[in-house]
């Protein structure tokens, strides 16, 4: 029932394609900007994120970058607080970063003018060059990821990803900027073993088509690939995704794990995340249900029953590698359950709430 | 297939029975702590909460209610940053709020030593008295909510949101403590009503026992509640339900609404969050789907297919009450399943995460 979407290249999948393009441009228009960062944020003690849906993704890697290589307290405000309640507080010393791939979303426009009348400085992440959220930041890291005609975001999401690597930067991360700028070239080779049989995406789509139910499980940095697939899963494929930490997992929600449910596990090949990984794989298999791999090195591809290749990226950055298996499942499940993924029921781009 | 549990009344119904007494008996030990917090938090800019599963989405109903009445940032932090990452950083002028039901949560202990060595004032919440998490608080509110034998928390959740009441009367806010004291008897009008067929709990069961999954929605203050409710069932009835706010749900996760998958929309009397509800209910019944409500008042009610009644309270102790239909619903699903809600498979009353 799917042949005529099979037939022609979606939207969605040439914007996956074009994603090593898209973070170089982006890395080179951005990690000069680092400086302003810093002249802004240089004694910001925390962040705070402002955010929905696949922006509220990436603003979760950030938060965790920067706490974790940056010292600094990082976590994601919720915009209800200023746009119903006008809440009144002090937050002098508080960076706050929004982050809108139109840069048109009037809840995060009405939020970050709530933070800057608390005394926040203000940056945000667009990649709407010259839209309201550009325009009303100190500093604006806009990303070059270009036109996204698909509903369900891809390059603006991982571009995301790499400019909150600058901000993380220009808050003086000890973070290498030259695995920053190499970054473009793994999610290249990524996408190139990606059509190959040895990839392995054909069979977990098969066996994903008649499933009722998903979990997508990562932990630390990973945890916002994660997020992000759950959501893109929901939104290209109509399925119940659970996108949840392992620890979070394992403190009720794994009940729902069983023979129709499998887990999605994903992870870097490297960092204190991988043995939860591992731990996790075997839990999920140990109650009946099967168990996929994305990332994780050898040791949770073993533990799982299939998996997808990882990027070959330091721990850091490996979240925006991650996403991309992700990115193509979504895609080609989408097209096998008879769905154009370009176009998911009930959706636009740019997405007005109340 | 469900008779042998509908025979003999559950664990998890009985302690939602319980509810009113549980919540009498922590606001009065509790209020008089209030100086307390104030004390040791009277100068804190700000609150950080670390919890996972239930005790989570009681930290979400801190959150708000520490930011919209006691103008103060409040946020929730992730253990990882601290038990896998082991990052440093300065928690100066930070409160922060571990959330554990035994409070033997090892994960969540070690968060808190970590937060104290960067400098945190410690507060705890737990039904534990004399548990590790209360030991090393400098301020412990011990819930009194008795044993809780069912593995689903419900008892337990709802005198953590009043604890946690407590809490930001002691950082400040502009609250009616004789409102608090006047919610057990709320709780036990709601619970009395419950059994009446006016109720509606049986039709409402009745659909939900052949969905694929459902939606559970709420915004602001309530959106803790939603959270919960989603995390019950994920727990007692191994459904796939998703807890999101209104606006999140708006951003890509609607695509999953159909006439398989309903929403519940939960929301209190009053407040700012009312026409978001209404607007919700119709573009899920406009999508095909059915939407059930919970609380929200007679224009959500009307807007919905069918509706549980809410509490009677002022919104900012609404979520409390809110919760209690849910938990019903919870309990007679799980039966009609053919589940025992005491007992879900794969889970113990204390987790432990690596």
């Amino acid at each position: 029932m799917a042949t005529e979407h099979q037939q022609q290249p979606t939207h969605m999948r040439a914007e996956i394609m074009e994603q090593p393009a898209a973070l170089r441009a982006t890395i080179d228009a951005l990690l000069p900007q680092a400086a302003q960062v810093a002249a802004l944020a240089g004694r910001a003690r925390q962040v705070l994120f402002f955010a929905r849906g696949t922006s509220d993704n990436a603003a979760v890697y950030g938060s965790y970058l920067i706490q974790t290589s940056a010292g600094r307290l990082a976590s994601l405000g919720a915009p209800s607080v200023a746009t119903a309640y006008h809440a009144r507080m002090d937050l002098t010393g508080v960076l706050a970063v929004g982050l809108s791939q139109s840069g048109q979303t009037v809840e995060i426009i009405e939020t970050l003018t709530w933070a800057r009348d608390c005394g926040a400085a203000i940056a945000t992440i667009t990649n709407g060059a010259g839209s309201p959220i550009a325009e009303l930041a100190d500093v604006a890291l806009v990303t070059q990821a270009g036109a996204e005609r698909a509903v369900p975001a891809t390059k603006t999401f991982t571009c995301q990803l790499a400019a909150l690597a600058v901000l993380a930067i220009g808050l003086g991360a000890d973070l290498d900027t030259g695995q920053l700028r190499a970054l473009p070239e793994a999610v290249a080779e990524l996408l190139a073993g990606a059509d190959g049989p040895a990839f392995g995406l054909k069979e977990i789509v098969a066996e994903l088509a008649s499933v009722d139910g998903l979990v997508v499980s990562a932990r630390g940095l990973a945890y916002s690939a994660a997020l992000e697939l759950a959501l893109k899963i929901k939104e290209a494929c109509y399925l119940h995704a659970m996108g949840i930490s392992y620890a979070d997992l394992q403190h009720g929600p794994i009940a729902v794990v069983d023979a129709r449910t499998p887990a999605v596990i994903m992870g870097p090949d490297s960092g204190p995340t991988q043995d939860a990984a591992i731990n996790l794989a075997r839990r999920v298999t140990g109650a009946g249900a099967r168990a996929y791999a994305i990332g994780g090195g050898a040791g949770l591809a073993a533990a799982c029953d299939r998996a997808l290749p990882g990027p070959a990226l330091p721990e850091w950055l490996a979240p925006i590698g991650l996403i991309v298996p992700g990115q193509l499942l979504t895609e080609a499940l989408s097209r096998r359950l008879g769905i154009d993924p370009d176009h998911p029921r009930g959706l636009s781009k740019v997405t007005q709430t109340s």
